[in-house]
């Protein structure tokens, strides 16, 4: 049996996602693969239960029920404080270790950079590690992928061939940053990359294309919580900026996430305001938006809200497409992706498919982790 | 510097593209990933080049400027016959080495063999040998992944784990069999894949939709080089059943070419027609697809030419799809895949783009080459 032992930081909706699937498919993957996936550590915002032969799938399905019921690990029986990272990475303390990030923090960054420093793996669900400093990128990125046999420090390209995946942190389970890998390896030129990677504002722009009035959708989507608690979260794009500099970042390029152009559906100056005054002065807006719909409508387009990098910049926003284009038949809350390159000309490469969701980025997660079992 | 030694069978447009390519990306693929991929053999049908210390560029670029323009390589001044095909695996004789078939043939199985037997790599981009013998693709499939400590044969589903790849037999460079592969591994329950693979069938399918008689289309289509140059090579459909073939073994299921229930688009009795008869007779089919087309769109729906893998069973040839369903807004040439599973669903996960060409090709070959300089 091939044994890859689990140190799990986040225990929220993706995390418990994932250790639910690992339990319910250990038999499969057992038969499939001849692999061994223990959970040694289980890791919320302060807390931590860790066994190191491995937590009994009984007690993680129990720990995971409690921590959907709002517990804490640190006040569990199984549990107590997490203290310094280096405890918890250090619990494994041998070769075939995997640090699995499903937080949604920076907070992680350091047991990430001391995990790598013990030649564990990573996998992340977590974009906040990848869209911080250059650096912290860099050596994520170069994890384990050692170029050549003086051992120097691997080119950041190399991330998808070394000891790091993060392949849900953009459109989730969808199989978008191990395309951009296979682009990249063979040498095929990437002139643009443009994407929806918000169901939240899919569903806001195909309302708009329906003629219903943008006060309307935001108010409906938020009372139906398809929106984050204050919707600005959402229609500010910065979830979305993040993900257009980690596919910027995987072309190679070395840009911050102040480099990315970000417009919002929404002015600044809303920002102040409380979140029911918010939601009440949002008709101000509407005329705009139904304007900028009917421009774009009398000339063939559509309004996406994408992300577009190309010519080492990245934009986020509202953004003017061919109704006759992948981007431009798009509707509803699903992510789309096309890549244009050299080869995929004029019609471009497309994923398309949910990409947000618990399950799906578990799943991916998951294929991640299934992955790195075998590298290296 | 890491090394990867390549022998290439099948210096067609395919192989001659990844020649190309490899020259002209030699300094990027040493650059990022500190990799280097000689080439010690290049083989035609019957002939081969080969230097164990790597052909140099311009070398190759003359020799396959050479094939061409319809040059065997047993005549050319490098080249000789190329013998037994233990010869030419034994060329490399060390570790790090990879084989690539880019034939159409299935000649190529016994040095495939040999090659698995030596512990070298494998690469395909040639359908053959996996839609033969079940067995010889369990063998290509296992290649190198022995699960677990006691070195017992692999599950064929580890194969993307393990040292042969074969991406671009199933939409050229589109990720398909990569993503199945990611779908697997989660454990996530793919029940249905429906997708067309066949540039030359949506040409045909489009023109019909649009209201054209189906022996004008086929016959501008054979006119201008879109089919094959007998247009029945196409139209009858069996290409597109290997790659049914392909994903079904993919995802583990064990069946045989003759299981794949293949609908051509013209009826058995006209394979005893010569190509020109063929072309003439081709009217008498008109008024059929026509009627079927209309049939289809009063009830909302347009006919494609689709490969269905579900329930244990591949079916391929025309199909009824929702006209607002991905395959049903498809147009044109490009391929398009559908996998419905539990997470992606009801919308599926979709990948699109060109799905054949030597360029893209090539392109999906040599990324499977570099991701296996890294495995093992």
């Amino acid at each position: 049996m091939r044994v890859l032992h689990v140190i799990l930081f986040g225990v929220g909706g993706v995390g418990r996602a994932l250790v639910r699937q690992m339990v319910e498919h250990r038999s499969l993957h057992a038969l499939r693969y001849g692999l061994t996936l223990p959970i040694v550590a289980l890791c919320d915002r302060d807390g931590a239960v860790v066994d190191e032969t491995g937590i009994d799938d009984e007690a993680l399905l129990q720990l995971v029920d409690f921590k959907a019921q709002g517990g804490r690990l640190a006040n569990h029986p199984l549990g107590g404080p997490q203290g310094d990272p280096a405890g918890i990475v250090d619990i494994a303390g041998r070769d075939g270790t995997v640090v699995v990030d499903c937080t949604a923090s920076e907070a992680t960054v350091p047991a990430l950079l001391l995990a790598l420093e013990r030649g564990y793996k990573i996998v992340l669900a977590n974009k906040k590690p990848l869209t911080v400093d250059q650096e912290v990128y860099d050596r994520l990125a170069a994890a384990g992928a050692t170029a050549g046999e003086e051992g120097g420090p691997a080119h950041p390209l190399t991330h998808h061939l070394g000891m790091s995946r993060w392949e849900t942190t953009v459109g989730a389970g969808l199989p978008v940053i191990a395309t951009l890998n296979r682009l990249v390896a063979s040498g095929d030129e990437v002139s643009r990359i443009a994407g929806t990677f918000s169901g939240t504002l899919g569903y806001v722009m195909t309302g708009l294309q329906e003629g219903r009035r943008f006060s309307e959708i935001v108010r409906e989507a938020h009372r139906l919580g398809y929106t984050e608690p204050d919707p600005r979260d959402d229609l500010g794009g910065i979830d979305v900026a993040r993900k257009a500099l980690i596919l910027a970042r995987g072309l190679g390029w070395r840009l911050d996430l102040a480099d990315v152009q970000v417009t919002g559906l929404y002015p600044p100056e809303m920002d102040s305001l409380s979140v029911q005054e918010f939601l009440d002065a949002l008709p101000q807006l509407d005329e705009t938006f139904q304007r900028q719909v009917a421009e774009a409508a009398a000339q063939g387009q559509v309004l996406r809200y994408a992300a577009t990098v190309e010519g080492q910049q990245c934009r986020v926003g509202p953004t003017l497409v061919s109704a006759d284009s992948p981007l431009g038949r798009l509707r509803g809350t699903d992510n789309l992706v096309e890549f244009h390159t050299r080869w995929y000309h004029p019609n471009p490469l497309v994923i398309q498919g949910r990409g947000a969701g618990v399950d799906a980025t578990a799943a991916g997660v998951l294929s991640d982790i299934v992955e790195l079992a075998f590298t290296g």
